[in-house]
């Protein structure tokens, strides 16, 4: 998508430890004219599918996901960070490695709101190595559910997560993907 | 907002200790077609102030505010809640507590997204005891910003957080404000 490659040089920030801030528009500040070109492309890419719910993490990709929902007409449901996991069976656990802040933590959904009838398209704000939304699979499974893609704003290409996704035949598609990066310069991988 | 008391009586759940689950449409899986009503009704409320910017808190709010920006057509900011607090003055913190959780914790936003040149309405999911929004005004002050007024979907009015904030002169209001609440019946205050 060459309007979020052209924000991310102009907004975008590299920071040590490969991190790219794009907080001005996509995950503190929001830019929300801007994330509706994002939630219209994701409807570009995955509209052919039988979606019927956008499954996402907190916090960030919550936003996200609300805005590209009403494109293609269907809830969003988001796994929630646990401040404490109860055990009466009533939630779909999994635990994620968060890049950013170096720690693990469980993460939790209803089950009421993710049966074997839904088809799931997954979005987030970033893929790196891939532990967010490899929780959100491990949850898909877990309820039976038929995963329809992964939607991703923008992947990290020099981490392992979008690779290892697409050799196990998930469908990712990332409007963005950066091939590499330096304090001075963001290169993006070509795309179709 | 007459809809909204309605589906709060259709699928909303009242636990034990005072909590309304509306998790079926508001905060965990979210109704983004019925969110989108309550958005045009923050419209309608707030429509005629100078907002520029709308200020919320992760990760329940962000959905909502993102959803009611479209209608006023300026950007989300999100206080985030804050795993570590660096001091390197680049950010306003503040500590909320969290009615559900039984916690206090840490809540920073970044400065670059918010100065006294702002108008600020601060939309959240619920208000109880009021300390989240307390956080977000807090924040707000500290910015110099002007608060334009506060947008909650469902206040609980046998509590003391809007009473409070309304003695101070602070503009709230909710779409549903709940005078009592028990296993079996869910009674509103009477609204204009």
């Amino acid at each position: 998508m060459k309007a979020l490659e052209e924000k991310i040089l102009r907004d975008g920030q590299v920071r040590p430890g490969n991190i790219l801030k794009v907080d001005s528009f996509l995950n503190h500040q929001m830019d929300i004219e801007f994330i509706n070109e994002i939630g219209k492309e994701f409807h570009r890419l995955f509209g052919d599918r039988p979606i019927n719910k956008i499954l996402t993490i907190e916090a960030s990709g919550i936003g996200i996901a609300c805005i590209a929902a009403q494109y293609f007409g269907v809830p969003v449901v988001f796994a929630k960070k646990a401040q404490s996991v109860n055990l009466d069976g009533s939630l779909y656990t999994t635990q994620v490695e968060s890049f950013t802040h170096k720690r693990t933590y469980d993460v939790i959904l209803s089950k009421k709101f993710l049966t074997a009838e839904d088809h799931v398209l997954v979005i987030d704000d970033f893929l790196a190595n891939g532990c967010a939304v490899n929780g959100l699979l491990d949850i898909i499974e877990s309820a039976g559910a038929t995963l329809e893609g992964v939607g991703i704003v923008i992947e990290k290409g020099f981490q392992d997560g979008g690779k290892e996704l697409r050799a196990r035949g998930v469908d990712v598609k990332s409007l963005a993907i950066i091939k590499s990066m330096t304090d001075d310069s963001i290169e993006f991988a070509e795309q179709d």
